[in-house]
């Protein structure tokens, strides 16, 4: 019943199993085993493409570690100003870029659009000027919401005439593929991104996200930088069995279709309650909506686990990948008055 | 049969089933849960002594970022010249203090002395210079030996008087408190320790490592740093509840006093070789021995892991939780050219 | 006849002659020698107040090294978004403090209201946002305006309620202490600023400007800093006679009066052109104002150097210590197209 | 009478003159200026190369930011464990580069030999250790001896099989360019040099130093590292005409000279005294001498300034471009406690 984030869940069965099937004998440390080098090819069958692949354990590490390969210290990285990197990380990418500058713009439902970002790009060749070096984008936003293809290529059609860099930070990049029906390339390379930070932890891994480079120049000195932050594991198979099995049998996309069917049944049966409003389109596994303050009221009475949101009765609802319908159902009939489940 | 290193293994069945346990539906993220809450009670009465407890994934995140605590940006850190800061982290140290300087330092066996100590401390009070920070120490000692508590003591009252911050690389803390039969206070804050990097990963976790502060001042802002690295990870129950299932029962000295164990045998049954030497006193679970060409083809036939170390033909050989006597028996076999098991 | 900047001048008289009457044989080096001496205790007596000095060559120089003393890796820096700290020093407050966030915020003329500040302070006890470390303001601002004792005294009872630094970007300062006729002290640490990029190269100086702290606790670590930034000269001598020349006999105040005098005759002449219209309050030594696209054309014609600014037909022009009324006189004529003087 | 450092020194009437003629009206600011592009041109005359001019005010400026253009923030910079860039800049090179790893050799007489670095060199492809980038020499060496051209080649073939760019801190390359009455070319890029902090401080200028770089494609980035570093000087042109006028008619080399003549009679006098004994040959302008404790005492009773150096009864003495022979004569009579001058 807890609907606070998609970080309070444990771990998928699958998972875990992995983990434990991982644990035989010895292997060669720091990522030279047997099932890293598979992990390597899958992600490459999986989004047809070449990719140099890099586990971590953190999302935060995963998103400033890419950033960081992407921009100098003098680096300018554009972002939506509710980007997670922007405002969730303690200024992790100023701190693996060496000082870099993130420059927040503003846009509906979470999501940029080209001719915001084209605006915002100055400073190329002076001096006096932090230059522009990347765009990163959030892949569910974090509103929420999704990016289609045709409009992931329109921001890189602009970041490529500034020469900037495009990172997709993915920590609920599994929600936004299961969502669009589309393929893992159409959102990402085939629309101009270079890198993605991978997520797994939020739709059932442990901890386990990678980073993926699609061009492998720029995962130059990547390996480098992951191990001078500390980022490396000793015991890496036990990351990589975490993201394989993520990946097998498409569990992956089952867990975030889950989610993504939970957020969307909540949000269709909290919608309708009166002084209900829907703050962004529910597109994914999440769900900002204006409730009244009773209703908020009757929801934290009974138990219920949820953020507000900014400012006025706004809450932010996360469904995971095991979310219960009854759950969901249960939380509405508490936000309209019905009844009052604990 | 793989005596290469401690990080070659998996995972001890106590700690993945605690994992395993810990898997018990939704709880809050990055530390707020309850496992964590036992966990800093449970290291206070382990070292008698209040602790402030920051658990991460790596060894060399624990080091940097608790260096980065004890030292300004323009501090000089005091090692042994053989230390895993100065040689095996990438620069991690200098990553996370914004540019500190490592001063490696000349010592027998791996040990540092008062005398070398406070020779080197220079510099205090100028611009032009680094200013004397912190002096880090690694218990048990890249060459496998241990400091003593009076050992450490001494070095403590240098460093007191020079006002530096004392560090523990404790990767393998556990062989020495197993192999000294000490308390944990007496060769920690008792000795003049102000932080330690507890490890557990070389010892049968996962990835669990824990950073203690033994003045609590000194772990200001530390959250911070580790958020800020990316290294706190959001379902952080997991860690904590590997260094719990580590303690309890005494887990992780049992495993230490089991790896040092085989280590002690090792170098008993290689010593006594003709032509064998060892080159440091055997005190913990790595074994640094010179043996005859022949005998190291041999042990490379066989199969065996191990790593040369060095110039000519020396080895470090090192033992763990889960090493077994038979393969001890079996390598100083081989090694003695009685027979050449595969 | 060039209204570009106020750093296209030259050297004032006085100031070459101190420079040459400093090169008077052997002296300390590092700012071991008299003229620093006697600067400190200048200074003290000009703010009325003790004050730590440390003197260095450029303006980026004195805001990123002081922001870096007020400010940890993980602070916000909160400035106006035309701040020159956030939008002409190549990140170079980024740099120094190794990766702080500067937090741009919107005010007319080019000045923070309290309430705005207010609002943007968030994060506080947070470790996943960076935190409110230091508020950084320009007098003169970079829209040619002052900030009145009491405005800032009113932003700094904010400051101070949320634990900010409050940091003074100074490189016109003499242009706001002539402007307003008040004293040193009346609108810096009686309003509660800690410290002040005093600036003087603008005003006159060959190059010199001097970090004030008025609380020596928070200068502490900051000859660390200047010497580990390559900032601190061996010949300081020349940097600090510049300084004494600049303040003998009010020549600073002086100058300012000049540059800020001119600049009102140009605001009150350009004003009333047809199509002419003053952006801001031309307070200090700058005029930012809309000229039609003609008179434009024939400034540029007639030689004049100026900038144009943001968007449409608007100019910044600057006047400085040795502007000539006759020039002033030469550039409004043209502008109103009486006639073209070359 | 000042023995101490050629920084105890004041201007050359030359190059005060230069100042004093470059005031002159306007000039376009940060280095647009027709006395900078002057310079360019004349530094590759000068060097008979094309060369990038990079203007700063300071030699640990130049130093630092030259290496960071040479070096990632994982990289390893070689030097002799007694250079500057070590020793006496209170970690800049740690900082400008984000962290690098200075690796401090031994070698007699402040100079580097090809096996000593040869052999230092390690750790390249591992991701656990810092990586080879760079190697600094210092010409004329911190022992005031001098590298030939020979010798840095041959240190450079080194450095090229190992990829390490190659830079030189002239801070007293005057010296050595007078003294070994070779052309600048012949022990720069002719040699393998990368980049040379050229200095000019030390030999008569006010605060001027100039990285230059062979390679050009070294330089990118430089400009806007100089900028975030707070060191680009907004009236560079009074940077630059010291530069030119150190130029000027080998005003340069016609210092350096003098300075290396009063050094070699300083010690050809001082060396045939009882219980003397030179520690380096003195071929710049710099004489390292062990003298009698009673000597020491006369010649600090007689007013010269002087630093001991080291343990024991010895000497650094420096001479400059405006040391005078009687002074130097006088030194050698106290020394040799003929008579007691003040």
């Amino acid at each position: 019943m807890n609907f606070a984030s998609d970080n309070v869940t444990g771990v998928a069965p699958e998972i875990l199993a992995a983990i434990a099937a991982a644990n035989d004998g010895a292997a060669p440390p720091y990522g030279a085993d047997a099932i890293t080098a598979r992990l390597e090819r899958r992600f490459a069958e999986l989004f047809e493409h070449e990719v140099a692949v890099f586990p971590v354990a953190t999302g935060t590490a995963a998103n400033a570690l890419a950033l960081a390969a992407l921009t100098p210290p003098w680096g300018a990285i554009y972002c939506h100003q509710e980007a997670h990197i922007a405002t969730d990380e303690c200024g992790a990418p100023e701190f693996f870029t060496a000082g870099a500058k993130l420059v927040p713009l503003p846009g509906d439902d979470g999501k940029l659009v080209p001719a915001t970002l084209d605006a915002a790009i100055t400073g190329a060749g002076s001096v006096h000027q932090v230059q522009p070096a990347a765009l990163s984008i959030t892949q569910q936003t974090e509103a929420g919401t999704f990016y289609r293809a045709d409009e992931i290529a329109a921001l890189a059609e602009v970041a490529r005439r500034h020469c900037l860099a495009l990172h997709m930070d993915g920590a609920r990049f599994a929600n936004a593929v299961a969502g669009l029906g589309c393929t893992p390339a159409a959102i990402t390379w085939r629309a101009g991104i270079d890198a993605l930070s991978f997520g797994a932890t939020k739709n059932g891994a442990l901890a386990a996200e990678a980073v993926l480079f699609f061009d492998p120049a720029k995962a130059r000195d990547f390996a480098l930088r992951r191990k001078r932050g500390g980022h490396l594991l000793s015991k890496q198979r036990f990351l990589a069995a975490q993201l394989e099995a993520y990946l097998d049998g498409d569990l992956w996309l089952r867990h975030a279709s889950r989610a993504n069917g939970c957020a969307a049944r909540l949000a269709k049966g909290l919608a309708v309650l009166p002084g209900a409003r829907l703050v962004h389109p529910a597109e994914g596994n999440e769900v900002f909506i204006e409730l009244t303050e009773p209703a908020i009221a009757r929801l934290a009475a009974a138990g219920f686990g949820f953020y507000r949101w900014g400012e006025g009765p706004r809450l932010r609802l996360v469904t995971a990948f095991d979310t219960r319908e009854a759950d969901v159902d249960a939380f509405i009939r508490v936000a309209s008055g019905d009844e009052a489940v604990a």
